[in-house]
């Protein structure tokens, strides 16, 4: 809605004057989280203006009801939603007894928003002329401990500029809340005790239906020109809501603050009897430290992430924000602490795709979690869907699949499908095979092999049944044939023989095939465990064969491109350059219908094949696929740009390249898609790092060797990131003329510089052209 | 549910012994209706078992929420439902204090339901002991008269058998209802007065959004053996409710019984302000004429109507039986009084369908109510589109149509689109075409070309104007296509060239082009107005003439069938009859995925288009698509069997129309799809009708005659059947010999019999064979 307002700045997202307009927006844009919640920017004081409240929780949400109109059968009993958690951010600040309010101010003047991504800190401060004429200077700042992870802190701080004013603070906490996307009015937090002590509070509240119990609390102290003053206190409560007041008579020109730290504990991590005692842990953890000292300690924790996961570019700032802006938010949302936990599609921004997890984690996420952590967060990915298996059977059971067959749900937050639109739930089958390409690209990457005898080979056994039990002979082709799907292009939906699909699921048997193979040659013990386990026989594995090495794939002769599905080239096949703007994005503008049957394209479906399974196409291959379906691409899927960046620099495109990396890296910033006000993008930030590693800097693995073939945009000096590869962490800066290797950390080290071997030693700069 | 327990009989539905698994069935198949308003066969007096109450106002609905997780551009705000209108049969009857409630009776004998369809009532009698050991017999008589059609009347006849006891008869009536189908227990009405004056009491109800203002009303007299006695009334009422109170104390072996008459008057047919007026004068006409009168004047109303729908079938109670429970049933609907109600699939026995209009009117009940009764009934349905054709427009627009191209909405209570999945509301636009083709049959049949100059041109245009624009072209097959729709075989979705669709839409704009030419010649003012109005240039008549030239049809050349749509062929092809009994009904059991990508045909596809153009296609055809087709036919669609019926009757295999005859016409009296508690397939039912007529009986128009080619199942003696046919009235009397045909009304006549021509003269038999 509000496009092209945030300062370029290298490492600050920042917004000058008050725009109320643009609230929304940037309350998304300046979103801060610590893996454990996140918040959108909402204003710690009362703001009636036009808001989108937002405050989550990682692993709390709620299943709403999906029963209306007209039912299929095997349709989920709910979807799930994320949910707003209750408020501990609120601060009301009255001013001579009136309320400060942006929205009914006389005016605000030099308003700033600042969120500092180096340091992991938002601020705001602001000059405002209450409707009482009290003019006041405002700086406020608020950050989620990455070290404490239960407990964020503000530092609220008031001057009365031009009289003197009694200020009072009113910080509250509120389980009143509700969602923005409630269909109903529906109230989904039941508070279940309210508590206060000296200067802390804590309502105790569970969700209804899910029963995840949480404590929510804060604790207050107030200064004078940064010295703790006593003040009499003011309590108020209702069964859900509580506020401490704290009156001062303030000079004109003196600073009055308060610092509150609040934050949630959760069941999830305590026992439910104790969470108001773990509470009060950490706030006296907390405020042991203090405000500042927490403040520093999050400088540092940033730090640290930033000394791995930064990628720095030169001489475009507007680039340079947008990968840091990405990475992060990558960050902010999943950190890889929890393996129960996972990545949201909108992470802690909003509440649209329910918080919950999407083939986005294992086939955009994966990658940059590998690169730029342990490799123990990737491994926890794929456990997190070793876990759900069982369940994944189960949901195949629902479809009657049988045999031990899994299909992993399109949206889940516990292992159960959430989501109830056939054409999605029961039809974009073609996310089962990313979490079987996850675990391959996890052993190509980190060459850790056990992962797959201990727990990754039962995922693969299952995900090969459903594929051999989802394809069906077509006599007339002679062929296996996958009917009734929809690709990753959501914009076709119930097609048959998506080449896609049709390829990955032959991809997926021959890769359970093959792992077969080796672990009853190298891990007997495992093997005789699995087979007993999975009852799996050689007549099986001959049925899954015959699929595999007969399957159909859709192919045009006369455009020599395979078909995204069979009878795509019977659509009118009018480019999007000729599709007037006023009829975009055509997911806004146009009914389902006219989408189904137009060639539009919203993210990369033949081309993801072609991105997952590039060592199987020729460079020309590629040309013909990208320059046939690229024109159709309107690219209304936040995961689209990244893919084709990637294979226009394959392709040696870079002005290409270019443009479509300044699309994902600044999907949000620019909000290319007129929904930021919605929430950011998360997962797809993770393919805006890719298309800087992989598309820009080339970054593959051959043959269990790290490889680069580095290219630069001519609008940068150059760019550099690292990369933590095997317990390798190696950075690489590429410059107009040189791409420069440095070993950080690891022993000697073979790598290919465009497909010639390179050794890298410890902490040796190579510089090479 | 609960199959095969009606007794075969003529005339009557009945039912012996009361079973509770089986009130729900029931409750559906003794419903009772007068056009006006109709009811489920509820209990009178209280029942704590298991029950679905329904009681419905013609045209009285509700638009309820649709809006829930996932929304699509185009969708409508709200799906129409069907309300549950208040309560006026409602009769408390307490013996020595004690409900009379059949659920806690320690025993009931000598139950006996009879649905009179020749006299157009309900009966109920059995003999039932109370938990206090009072022994009663009871007798009820209720219907809805024709007449006087806002009102229905009941007597309730109670006699203690085995003590003295103290009877209390508590008629009310009740506005605090709601729907079985509510998702949320929202309420829909909001009571806005209650009155009461004498015996009479009133409450008048708005619905809710959609503002229908209605009264329910009654008046009930008290008699002991049938004379009246005055009783202490007592009067008990609430904010949406009242009950009048008669006790009495009866002597063993006297009859104690309640005449209650009671209704709705709506301000579809009054002032708001002037229901209560309107009710008292109903009142006034109906206890004028008393209980016992209104049922004369019912029996002959019935009479009246069945002297020329009847349909007699000698040899076959059973199937005697089901064509007259299912002639009754439409005539219960539907009246054709009113040009502003239609036909909802379930009419007035349940809420499923939400009440509403779908394309069987056109395609199955048309050519029912134009045989049955005057011409001016077919028009009148006819004009109901026309009236809508404004809303057409805009749905088409909706959804990117322009240029005044219609989309008719499929399901619709005042011209809107009511539904909203997305392959059927966006894509089962074939209903399109059968709304231009009900144009067509109604002036093949009546001969009345007036009504195309009049209205019905205006339709074709705004149909074939959409088609053109619906179709695209495919380069690769150098052909107009048809991409993204749902056939009348709602088990494919969004699927490519559906065969029925495309021929009807080439049809359509054929029959538009061919009447466009015909009433520029021949009603050149109504041309001129036309043309004017709709702005329609030869320069866009020729690009519908492109569209219809050129139109692809599938075709397999290795089957020598026209396909289904696109890709038919490349499914598992195994037969109905291979698929085990415990899959079926496959909608109840198998997940959508599994249904769409199944060959499985819920209703005549590819064999409807066959059956509007028979004269297109030769026998050889004919046969060869149907032993194609109908294997994979699963006939989940009540409108199946009967187009089967008919056009294996063509095909001369006699034992299979039998079976889907009677498949069609006992579909809810043997409850063959396992559903019948939700309420009985109105719409199928005219189908039935069909299956006799057209089926067995061979009617056609052939240029501008009525022809027949009568043929007989084994199992029947005789049947006939009566046609009203361009005002003249023809008794068609088949036996395995012989068929008479008698003309009852109008002139001489030339019919075609077995392709010959035959000259009927008034009131002369002629037997020919």
């Amino acid at each position: 809605m509000n496009q092209d307002y945030i300062k370029p700045d290298n490492w600050s997202i920042i917004e000058e004057g008050f725009y109320a307009e643009r609230v929304k927006s940037s309350e998304s844009l300046f979103s801060i989280g610590n893996g454990a919640m996140g918040q959108r920017a909402n204003f710690e004081e009362h703001y009636s203006g036009d808001t989108f409240q937002g405050s989550y929780i990682a692993g709390v949400y709620y299943p709403d009801k999906t029963r209306v109109g007209w039912w299929k059968n095997g349709y989920p009993e709910y979807f799930a939603k994320v949910l707003n958690a209750p408020n501990w951010i609120g601060i009301n600040v009255l001013i001579n007894g009136q309320q400060l309010d942006l929205n009914t101010c006389k005016s605000v003047d030099d308003f700033k928003r600042e969120l500092n991504m180096k340091e992991g800190w938002l601020s705001r401060t602001f000059k405002a002329t209450l409707p009482n004429d009290v003019k006041i200077k405002v700086a406020v700042k608020r950050f989620l401990s990455l070290d404490l992870d239960e407990v964020g802190a503000i530092n609220y701080e008031v001057t009365p500029l031009n009289t003197d004013a009694e200020i009072i603070f009113q910080p509250y906490i509120d389980a009143s809340i509700t969602n923005e996307d409630t269909n109903w009015d529906d109230k989904f937090w039941d508070a279940t005790s309210v508590n206060y002590e000296g200067h802390q509070a804590f309502i105790e509240a569970k969700t209804m239906k899910t029963n995840f119990h949480t404590c929510t609390f804060m604790e207050s102290k107030v200064c004078i020109n940064n010295k703790a003053v006593f003040v009499d206190q003011n309590i108020e409560n209702t069964a859900n809501y509580v506020s401490f007041s704290y009156a001062y008579s303030v000079k004109k020109g003196d600073n009055y603050s308060i610092q509150k730290f609040g934050g949630y504990t959760v069941d999830r991590n305590h026992n439910a009897n104790t969470l108001v005692k773990a509470a009060k842990h950490a706030l006296k953890k907390a405020t042991k430290k203090g405000f500042f000292q927490m403040l520093e300690d999050q400088k540092n924790a940033w730090l640290n992430i930033w000394e791995m996961a930064d990628i720095t570019i030169e001489g475009d700032v507007k680039a340079q924000q947008g990968i840091r802006f990405n990475i992060f938010q990558l960050n902010q949302t999943y950190l890889g602490k929890d393996s129960r936990l996972n990545i949201g599609p909108k992470g802690f921004t909003g509440e649209k795709y329910g918080g919950s997890t999407y083939w986005d984690t294992e086939a955009y996420c994966i990658p940059f979690y590998m690169a730029t952590k342990d490799q123990k967060v990737a491994r926890a990915l794929l456990e997190y869907r070793y876990n759900h298996l069982e369940k994944a059977i189960e949901n195949a059971e629902k479809l009657g699949f049988t045999n031990g067959a899994a299909l992993y749900p399109m949206v889940t937050m516990n292992g159960e499908e959430c989501h109830n639109e056939w054409e999605i739930t029961f039809e974009e089958i073609h996310r089962n095979g990313a979490i079987a390409y996850a675990i391959f690209n996890y052993h190509r990457f980190t060459g850790d092999y056990s992962y797959i005898p201990e727990k990754g080979l039962e995922v693969l056994i299952a995900i090969a049944r459903f594929w051999q039990q989802r394809a069906t002979f077509s006599t007339d082709k002679n062929k296996y044939v996958i009917l009734g799907v929809t690709g990753p292009n959501e914009y076709e939906n119930n097609v048959n023989n998506n080449w896609y699909t049709n390829y990955l699921a032959k991809w997926c048997i021959d890769y359970a095939v093959e792992n077969i193979d080796k672990i009853a040659a190298e891990y007997p013990e495992d093997f005789t465990r699995i087979i007993n386990k999975v009852r799996l026989s050689d007549t099986e594995i001959q049925k899954w064969k015959a699929v595999a090495s007969n399957m159909y794939f859709p192919y045009s002769e006369k455009h020599h491109v395979y078909l995204q599905q069979d009878g795509f080239i019977d659509k009118e096949l009018i480019t999007v350059e000729n599709l007037p703007k006023s009829e975009r994005p055509i997911n806004q503008k146009w009914s389902w219908d006219r989408i189904l049957r137009s060639p539009y394209i919203k993210q990369a479906d033949t081309l993801q094949g072609f991105y997952f399974f590039e060592d199987k196409f020729t460079n020309e291959e590629l040309e013909r696929h990208f320059d046939f379906y690229e024109p159709f691409t309107v690219h209304e899927s936040s995961l689209s740009p990244c893919v084709h960046s990637i294979q226009a620099a394959k392709l040696d495109r870079m002005e290409q390249a270019y443009t479509f990396y300044l699309r994902t890296s600044r999907l949000d910033l620019d909000d290319y898609n007129c929904e930021v006000h919605e929430g950011l993008h998360i997962t797809s930030m993770a393919g805006t790092w890719m298309s800087i590693v992989e598309g820009f800097g080339g970054m593959r693995i051959k043959d269990g060797k790290l490889s680069f073939m580095p290219k630069i945009p001519k609008q940068w000096k150059g760019y550099s990131f690292k990369i933590n590869f095997r317990n390798h962490i190696i950075k690489v800066n590429v410059t107009q003329e040189q791409t420069y290797f440095e070993m950080l950390c690891g022993e000697q080290l073979e790598i290919l510089f465009n497909n010639k071997a390179l050794v890298l030693e410890s902490n040796v700069l190579k510089a090479v052209s």
